[in-house]
């Protein structure tokens, strides 16, 4: 049995997460689902967005599922990032068939390093209208980093896939910080001669995403970067409907479709669920159940190729619905 | 009679400049042009990337036209957008007809502080493996980043155009930084009426100049954001080699392409030379020859149409027959 924290959270939160449990309990694991809250609503209510039963919560169960915050996203989920220590952001992006993306054959992992950088939140007045922020970058955080990546291409070269990993930053300008960023990225890619490593500028690295998505494999970047390079990616593959995520610690693991609460089309009954779903199935693989992730990632291919989607892909089913074409194709096999 | 401070730089920057200044020559005006040295080359043979007296000639000119550096890049470039106060980065995003864009109908502005954030250069180890950066954000290079990205939208509407300001920013991370630099644009908005004004997360913005480019006017960002999104950007409409910029200050201007000098295919004289033409448009609008620039943008948008172009575009043509197809055009009229 695993138990699972589930926090909705805001907006499409409540829809896409529901449907999403609807396909996990479809696989026919035996799971518990304890619910938590966060988000803008708490704190409205309460005058706290991420309340401490739920940190408790999430603490206790084998995984943690997040739908969507409002305005207070920031400080729910980069705090609950901290606390878990999930210090690897994993973000795949792919093309699925039926989905209008920049190329076909675009298949790669986004490691966003998910503790330090620009996201510490150090701030200041230093002087009147003058104000700074802190990057940290360490050591530490890079190599825990740059093996997580490491290891997770040779995990993908054994299932076929290219086995490289590329390394974005910004080391001409950020000489320091970067500099070592860079210096460890090769440090730790002696490690594994069996992987190939290489590195771009991050102002490159966002075009090539653009340009030739399909040589990536695994790209390794920090905080601040991941989170911009990763938006844009998800654009070359049908958009934030379409990318999930997992932050994995050594601990915890916490997932979280990329997208937010999209206050614009909640209640409607409208939102994507696919970005929850595929967020579902890194869950069911950190859990260590490859097999069942496999038969529900096949199961929303199917859908997807069909065109059994929500308005925004060009379909005309709801959350619910476009959920239901999995669970049933779940049940069928 | 015009003087330009001339500086190819490194690798492509030997091509694609004087291949521009031909088409300079061609548009009837007077120029003297005065060449100054910068970048790897000189830093080998000198020890120093950029010599004190090309300061001095960049001060004396009208415009200063840049060609590339290639290891030395930030030292020249950023140090001379410091030394002469280029304070707005300006980076038009465009698809000609006859160049494979994203959409057909892209035409903004991204307008990039160039002063500050995390491009002062401060450094440190403050503990034993442990690195800082220091992003700087300042009142004044707000407003006056800000006044300019409006002044320009207004000038656009003149033209035709929207008339709309979008400024990205991390103010929801960074709450201190950039919810100054979100309230001052704001502030600033008020000033302009009659242009509109929106905002939206970095993150989210990189993958609107995917999804919805169309949308945008003029996009104003901070320094590394703007450095990010505008690669980003070109790769939607044909990648570096079709993306110029100039740096634009209160006293000098400095024009630029964006692409770097492209050590892989220097010497070979296939660097497509459409940026640096382009970029010189922009020094010819600089230097108030609005007329003029009109002319070689129409004469380069039919070499392009008709396919005279760098191998990288489809063409089978050299850096320096591109440009004459330009040339010629300009002469026939
Ligand atoms: C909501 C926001 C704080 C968050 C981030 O910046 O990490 C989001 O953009 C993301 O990418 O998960
Ligand atoms: C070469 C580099 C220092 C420069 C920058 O970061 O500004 C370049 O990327 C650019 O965009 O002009």
């Amino acid at each position: 049995m695993y138990k699972i924290c589930v926090i909705e959270g805001d907006g499409i939160g409540k829809e896409v997460v529901p449907a999403t449990l609807e396909v996990l309990k479809a696989t026919g694991l035996d799971f518990e689902f304890v619910h938590g809250e966060a988000g803008d609503e708490v704190f409205k209510r309460r005058g706290i967005a991420l309340p401490e039963e739920t940190v408790e919560i999430a603490k206790e169960c084998d995984a943690v599922l997040f739908g969507a915050a409002g305005e207070t996203a920031a400080d729910v989920i980069v705090k609950l990032r901290k606390i878990l220590d999930t210090y690897a952001n994993v973000r795949p992006v792919k093309s699925y068939r039926g989905i209008k993306c920049l190329k076909d054959n675009i298949d790669y992992v986004i490691v966003r390093e998910n503790t330090e950088g620009l996201y510490k939140g150090i701030e200041a007045e230093v002087a009147e209208g003058v104000y700074t922020a802190t990057r940290v970058i360490t050591e530490k955080a890079c190599r825990r980093i740059f093996k997580f990546a490491f290891d997770l291409a040779r995990r993908r070269k054994r299932e076929g896939k290219r086995g490289k990993v590329t390394c974005a930053h910004k080391a001409n300008v950020l000489k320091l910080t970067d500099g070592v960023f860079k210096r460890i990225f090769y440090e730790v890619a002696e490690e594994y001669p069996d992987i190939e490593a290489e590195d771009y500028y991050i102002d490159a690295m966002n075009m090539y995403i653009i340009t030739k998505p399909e040589t990536f494999d695994v790209v390794v970047t920090s905080n601040l970067f991941g989170d911009i390079l990763s938006d844009g990616a998800a654009g070359t593959v049908g958009g934030l409907g379409m990318a999930p995520s997992a932050n994995i610690g050594d601990r915890y693991g916490l997932f979280e479709p990329v997208h937010g609460s999209a206050p614009d089309i909640a209640g409607k009954g409208i939102a994507n669920p696919t970005a929850t779903i595929l967020t579902g199935v890194l869950m069911l693989r950190y859990l260590g159940e490859d097999e069942v992730a496999n038969r529900v990632e096949k199961a929303l291919e199917e859908v997807l190729e069909k065109g059994l989607t929500t308005p925004d892909l060009g379909g005309s089913l709801t959350t619910f619905e476009m959920a239901q074409e999995v669970v049933k194709r779940l049940k069928e096999e």
